[in-house]
């Protein structure tokens, strides 16, 4: 067994980092780093892991990493930015889920993220982890910074059809569950608030358009909305066909073989991924109007974060791609 | 008092109308038609109106409407053709919330809804019941056919900017609540099938987008999607700027002193319309991408459906235009 | 129509009040005191009373209390304490949500909410305000203290019971929705701590504990519920019957002609009394383990706290006990 | 690899069997019999399994187990009865969760169930399945009748404290998410019907009494409740204590070093257990009243079904007892 760090490890993705790792065969979480919880047991943050992580506390991270095989940090952005050139040094293997090394232009997560990046030096050592883009570069990697969310399902959805639709074209409407807001109690994540209740949210502005564009090398109209849903993300995808054709038939030879990505002619439901680091995909072109739809939809904690962590550190440490993540989701 | 007849009482917009009826002070409900439940109670098949309608039993209609000041009717698409006539030649005044009689083009009907329309002599005796379009023509109408929960919303939200946009550029993406799919117990409305989920459906062919074209006066590419929650549409709407305004304006001036709709700067959620009349507005000009969004929420069964079905009698009828109808949302 | 005053208005329980008082046919709200949102506008903290409540802000209070005919308090317990006499020397009309003067021994209060009570001279002055049981007092007090979500429900599903059943013998369980844990934004209230979610809490001490004693007359072991819905709250009620008996007869007979309370042989279910004051009550005798079950369902916000104190105002001033309140749900 | 049958696949404890399976070491999916399915793709009646079973259909069973090494039963009562003999005389282990074969005494089914038992010779053929209880006779068992989800909570809350409580004290309440009603689409799981509603059920006449009363020995007044989720049994028992003593701690001993059932202090969340196998428990002794108070919280569908299932399966097989399961839950 190797023995994985976790940063981050009292937040929603870091719960769901250690669940994923007490069912995986070749990697066991060692060290639980957890920032203003240190000291606490994890039993007490996350009641739903007293099982498997009985007698388990919280550290304070100081920078060692003795015996660790692999890192896997879950940070406000901001955060990593500080300590990555350390766990760089270390030698030992890093999966990022912060946004800190995501973009590859320090000026963009300026623009974006309205701070000067405090690393910038560090932001060719990274790798955007989407494995289905970039499989060879993330198993060649020491260091990978996992998408977003959002970017996850809209680069999947799209990237195989950006030779067929114009450029400019592109708008994203998209939906997440709640725990994409993080752990913190506010009045915006108050059970009262997002219950029966659906709205946008990050008009204009959502960060992580940044990364979409990146990727599709494109501009992007993204409106993010909140669902009344704990977990998994929708995203709607539209753009300007350049002539007719088959999307699904486009996305279906794209992913074939792919393990975790699934095309289908019916519109795919987020529940279907509960739980699981699947992504699934339709698309249509509409003759009416001459644009294409094309949907993903992934569980923001799985495929948009521990989940495709996990199938990156797969790839980074030679282990089997699907190794303890599952596919089936858990639905109902 | 002035006595309402309700045809489909027994559905959910008839639990919506019995509800407004209950508290409306010019109208009471003194026949509810319920299709297949006739002979039901109305306590037994709506519970929550026990005490107000207790007594009451559902009819079958015959086309008997003596005493009958009002009618009301949710029946599904292809009923209310059967039956106009008969309610038109009583001259009482009515309210239709079906399909039947919103296209004002025989035609259309036939190529969205696959059927050919039983009375196309009578399209033309229905106003489209969207009170801040056509607050006059319905006050003069005998007979009103109210709008489409989708197409209320998107209507509300596109209507005034569109001497600001390019033609053919609308995409409406929008979000309903369950209750929309209508009462029947099926897997597709099962809360396993619904809840902790969201997906898109009808992708490309719903048969709104037929009375947002007619409305708005050109092609609309419509995605609905199902949202994991009773009630409430959310409707976001893109189309491209001919040039840089401010869309948020336009929608405040165009609504200024309309009891119903209320135009802010933050993204407004549907639960704030939850058991209203009420439509909540915003919008947004990119700079970025040179397009507009705009946003309306409602309560599907509210402004969508029952309220909005109200607000028209009211007209109708001469009375306030808002008795009865409430537009602070029952929230949290 | 009569100046109301609410205290507490930024919280869930004020903005059911002001919700209520928007529709209410004799009494408006004039004063709205905000505490810690003193200053803000009623529609940035309150959205969904935009329109009602366009152009007002939370004011902090300072005692004045000219022109106000009367006054509604929901603040949190030991905040009336401090207040209550000044509003009983302006000789207005107070109903209070508070647990402060529910209690009529001040040692009952001190076991319970383990504090000092900092007014007990003040306990007499105040009415347990359940019309069901105290109408006639309620109609002549100046002072009224509304009882807890809990108590509404289990008191009107147990007092009539009470000659029939066992001393000693009674076990109260019930669920209630998430707005009873009122609108500050914590872990125990975030969405996704709740949804999916149902737990026993407060397990032996919850502080209702001590009105239902004292309105039944004998102890009570009482163990809540969080359920995860908005909304509601259902009382499941044993106790050992002395003999065979038809619980359900007693109750339909002990609320004949009572307008908000509705007895029926079907098990109730919260969602039929959402957004009203209704209360809808069952009961059985179980000839196998000869104890009764007695259950009734409420709006947490409505009969348990806003409804409630409308109804007790109403009685107070002398109008239609139900003006300005619905008795059908908001349903579906 | 050993080959299952499953019989029901194509409901809701099917899916969640076929999950389990696709993620388990030793055993996977090779017949897959769905009923009135039959001939339909199982990623048409289950797309969240549609990964791992690409191309595989439901059959209609015929009898034929040929290469089969172990058969699971999720079937409505009665349906087991009929083919009970068939499977037990092929020789091959059967566990089976319909409530044929749970009571020992066919006139206890008679009574509860209505009906008359079709196999009553073949009822000592079955052994309980609940491990914590009897796990050496389920290890030399070949048929096994996997408790109900509601029995599985309350006995494992209670059984340990049988002999500190009073004879003929038991009452149990108990709330259940809504896939424990099954799959079928009818108004009873409507989504519009169950969420935001909390309300009892099945007053006084639970079948699932029956295996309460069978395992703890003495009679009990059960409550069963349903909760607006998807998942999820909290069984909130009391009994009268014999004299005062700690539950808690006898749970701890009762459980001590068992896989999947916890003891702690705070009142569990159903939501630990969501996808898992795992139990939760807490219990108080009350001086007040001289009653305890226990709880139990499970996944209807693993703890209380298919999770049990394959916790049989896995003694019956002789592997390890936690093979394929998992005891941290899908949490947020």
């Amino acid at each position: 067994m190797l023995n994985a760090a976790v940063l981050g490890a009292s937040g929603y993705v870091g719960a769901e980092l250690l669940r994923l790792l007490a069912q995986h065969p070749h990697i066991r979480a060692t060290r639980l780093f957890g920032g203003s919880r240190a000291g606490e047991a994890v039993a007490t943050a996350h009641p739903q892991l007293a099982a498997d992580y009985a007698g388990a506390y919280f550290e304070t991270f100081t920078g060692d990493l003795e015996g660790v095989d692999i890192v896997f940090a879950a940070l406000p952005h901001g955060e990593t930015q500080k300590i990555a050139s350390a766990i760089l040094a270390a030698g030992v293997p890093f999966v990022d889920l912060g946004a800190d090394f995501r973009l590859n232009d320090a000026a963009e997560f300026e623009r974006w993220y309205g701070e000067t990046h405090q690393a910038p030096e560090l932001l060719g050592a990274f790798t955007y982890g989407l494995p289905e883009i970039r499989r060879e570069a993330i198993r060649s990697s020491r260091a990978v910074a996992a998408p977003g969310c959002y970017p996850t399902a809209t680069i999947l959805a799209l990237k195989p059809l950006l030779p067929f639709i114009e450029d400019g074209s592109i708008i994203v409407d998209a939906a997440s569950g709640v725990s994409g807001a993080g752990r913190a109690g506010k009045e915006a994540t108050h059970f009262s608030t997002v219950s029966e209740s659906f709205a946008a949210y990050g008009l204009l502005n959502h960060r992580h358009t940044a990364e979409m564009e990146m990727e599709l090398g494109e501009g992007v109209l993204f409106t993010p909305h909140l669902a009344p849903m704990n977990r998994g993300i929708l995203a709607t995808c539209y753009a300007t066909a350049k002539a007719a054709f088959d999307p699904l038939q486009i996305l279906r030879d794209a992913y074939a073989g792919e393990p975790f990505v699934t095309v289908s002619d019916e519109p795919p439901a987020t529940k279907w991924t509960l739980g699981t680091n699947a992504a699934r995909l339709t698309a249509r072109y509409d003759a009416r109007t001459g644009r294409i739809v094309a949907l993903a939809a992934i569980d923001n904690l799985g495929k948009g974060a521990a989940g495709q962590m996990m199938q990156c550190a797969n790839l980074m440490l030679g282990f089997d791609e699907t190794a303890g993540l599952a596919r089936s989701g858990v639905c109902p």
